[in-house]
């Protein structure tokens, strides 16, 4: 047995992804064998898988073992960031997306919307959830039904901060407020810490519905890019706060809708600082938090705020139930504020909902859900990104999102993404224009791919059919 | 058998009101029975009962027979109406409000509160809440678990729509935008028709929910004068209009919280032309609508909106069960921007509660309720009218109310409401004092009252502690 077998075992197992005999997200052999098959050590096959790990080709996951990531003979890079300047401006996304069929309701069958980013039903523990539903109708008192506390149930609050250990934090239930799902949660921080006219900085590309929320608060934005690897710039963030009144910033920490970035544990304790040095709200929003690829949960930006300046959202959209609308914020020092604001919008959220999700966390069933979750979500992003080299005009960028489940695609420069749209419906396919990240113009070629379906030939079918309307507008 | 005989026999049972051996709210004996004991003819019965409801002490209800709605010997009169001249004022209600215990949630044992106008337990119907919930999980498929609509839920607009033929409306379910509650619907109908600073027209006294909801949205008041009996002055309310630049008027139309006035029918149709010919927004709360004692619903000002300028508001949280956080919005012309401020806001309300409401609607058991539901409130705004009477000192005058749960309870003049509070709180007793209801300050010597309380010996006891205090502060 010689050393350097096991750069040919990694060469035959790396062919072996590339026409698909193990396609990305399924589990490779084992390493027992591996050993077996090619009658070499143990240590030789470990040694062909760490060199594909080292390649970006491979990772290694609790239980599946070995699992391939993506093929050596894709072309993809990265998309590029914006390079508009950062000034204040006025949103107005409402305008394009008005004209789009966008309703995050069920779809007509034959219908593929790439569109939302929101848990296809098999991606929803269904049953586990109809069990934890008619515990909740069964264990149910009148109390229930009269006015559930407007910080929320304390059942639900003690378990979501329980979760904060996972992410360095140390939440208590005193410090969470339960809200309609995360947009609410954002749309009561902005409240809380902005007047109308007030600018608030936010990423380059930006979330849709973040604009909208903005626009609909008579907000203003400041864009700040966000490169697809390293995320905002933390000189640049300065110096705008530095240049410009702004009222807070919101940012979407791990896994960025739509470019799926992370920031480092650096940037983030680097701006929970600036947030206390410069008394300027930062809104978080980890809705994608809990939807990570790599063995742990990544930090956030509250991990690191000692003075109440950071405001956390999220929910369980992403993980348990969009329908459920429950989500929760840690907003620091404005809960008070925070809370006025819930009280005098819509009194406090359900009980139902928040004592069967309270039950799905506290008998774990939320934790295991979530290890089956994530490994799922990360194959259908790859299989995504598989079939979108494969059926996409080369020149074509894509985005490698480490958690989350959308990809941000750079179309050639010709393409018009509004354009692209258009033509897709009438093949009935939806897909999420670039200029609806944006309120300077920009990502005219740019499209966000949802990767929440069940993988079949239809949905290969579609992304084959995009990919042809790519090419028939290049 | 002699005509006379019908005075005697009504000024017998006057006696026996006035005595407690017919409590209020009870039924009397039948017609028949009364024929049979005094040896008199139905028709004299008849003439006895009906000379009893001129004199306003009895009312006629289906199954019940006969009901006694107050006694002869009562003092009581009407609260006055404010005398503050209306103009455009900041609210400031949440200063007052920031120092009170108000959570609308349970409160510990032996803690009696008449502050929140919400449903106690004996008031839901408990039984038929659980079942309805058990059945919607029972029934729930995968697409409930994901993002419902934003107009919400079909089947439950499809019912709603079909209540609107009780106020001689005609609402389809594309007409409605199902809310978090009444107050999500008034609070997305705002913004929907103004900006922060615009002035607001309300009735005075104006419920505090309103004047928070206001408050956090930057909007200023002006307070029309709303008189117990006659509600307000639509001449006033037209110099108003022509005097000051409006952006919304917002009322109760029925049962107005907290004076319990109801708007004739005149009224309400005078205020729908006056809303499309002056291009003015009307934000209808109907919450307490379904709550009425008398024998027909009343009708809403939406009832005579022809052109879509009025914006109606309700939900169940009055009649099924404040916990569900349901509530509605027909804003006939102005749909499509509540629509998006819904979107924008919480995306759309969870499917879940809204399947189990559309079950309580759709077997007949939210009438079934109601039925039931009414006479039950009727008979505890008597009982606590009663007792108020009896143990609070005389000059104190009572709102006598034709629908809803709240009574308007002016003090003698030099009495402070708000240290009434305190030294009740100091007894385990809340209500809620006068100031809440204005942003005038105004309303020093009033209270309001909810007449929520399974009656006992325990609240009797209450009501007589605080008419103990009330004379201490006299």
């Amino acid at each position: 047995m010689k050393d350097f077998h096991y750069i040919e075992i990694a060469n035959r197992i790396e062919a072996m992804i590339n026409n698909d005999t193990y396609p990305l997200g399924e589990k490779l052999p084992s390493l027992r064998a591996v050993s077996e098959h090619f009658k070499v050590s143990v240590g030789t096959s470990l040694k062909a898988y760490s060199l594909l790990i080292d390649k970006g080709l491979l990772a290694s996951r609790e239980k599946s073992g070995y699992v391939p990531l993506r093929k050596s003979t894709g072309h993809t890079e990265q998309p590029v960031a914006t390079s508009a300047a950062p000034a204040i401006r006025e949103v107005n996304v409402s305008r394009i997306i008005s004209k789009m069929p966008v309703d995050a309701g069920p779809h007509p069958p034959g219908f593929i919307s790439f569109f939302n980013a929101s848990l296809e039903t098999h991606m929803i523990p269904f049953n586990a959830v109809r069990r934890s539903l008619q515990k909740a109708s069964r264990d149910l008192t009148g109390t229930h039904l009269q006015y559930e506390s407007t910080m929320g149930n304390l059942l639900l609050r003690e378990q979501i901060a329980r979760l904060s250990f996972y992410w360095n934090g140390s939440l208590s239930a005193n410090d969470i407020l339960v809200t309609n799902g995360t947009l609410e949660a954002l749309s009561l921080s902005l409240r809380a810490v902005t007047s109308p006219g007030d600018a608030v900085v936010v990423e380059s590309p930006c979330y849709y519905g973040i604009l909208q929320c903005l626009e609909q608060l008579k907000l203003k934005v400041i864009e700040l890019p966000c490169d697809p690897e390293d995320g905002i710039n933390i000189r640049q963030l300065e110096e705008i706060v530095d240049t410009y009144d702004i009222a807070a910033c919101l940012f979407i920490s791990n896994f960025n809708n739509p470019n799926g970035v992370i920031l480092s544990d650096e940037k983030k304790k680097w701006i929970a600082e600036l947030a206390w040095k410069r008394q300027l709200p930062v809104i978080e929003d980890d809705v994608y938090g809990e939807l990570y690829f790599g063995p742990v949960r990544p930090t956030t930006i509250k991990t690191y705020d000692k003075h109440g300046w950071v405001m956390l959202c999220a929910s369980f959209s992403k993980t348990v139930a969009s329908g459920f609308r429950i989500g929760w914020c840690a907003p620091g020092r404005f809960i008070e504020k925070v809370a006025q604001l819930k009280a005098t919008t819509n009194v406090a959220t359900a009980s139902v909902l928040q004592l069967s999700l309270a039950d799905l966390l506290t008998s774990g069933t939320y934790q295991r859900h979530l290890r089956k979750l994530r490994p799922l979500v990360h194959k259908q992003v790859l299989l995504t990104t598989q079939y979108i080299e494969q059926y996409f005009p080369s020149g074509v960028r894509i985005s490698q999102p480490e958690g989350g489940m959308v990809l941000w695609v750079e179309l050639p420069k010709q393409v018009d993404a509004l354009k692209l749209q258009k033509l897709a419906l009438e093949h009935h396919i939806n897909i999420a224009p670039g200029p609806l990240f944006s309120s300077t113009g920009g990502y005219r070629n740019y499209i966000r791919i949802s990767c929440n379906k069940h993988w079949n030939r239809q949905v290969e079918q579609a992304v084959r059919k995009l990919g042809n309307l790519v090419r028939s507008l290049c």
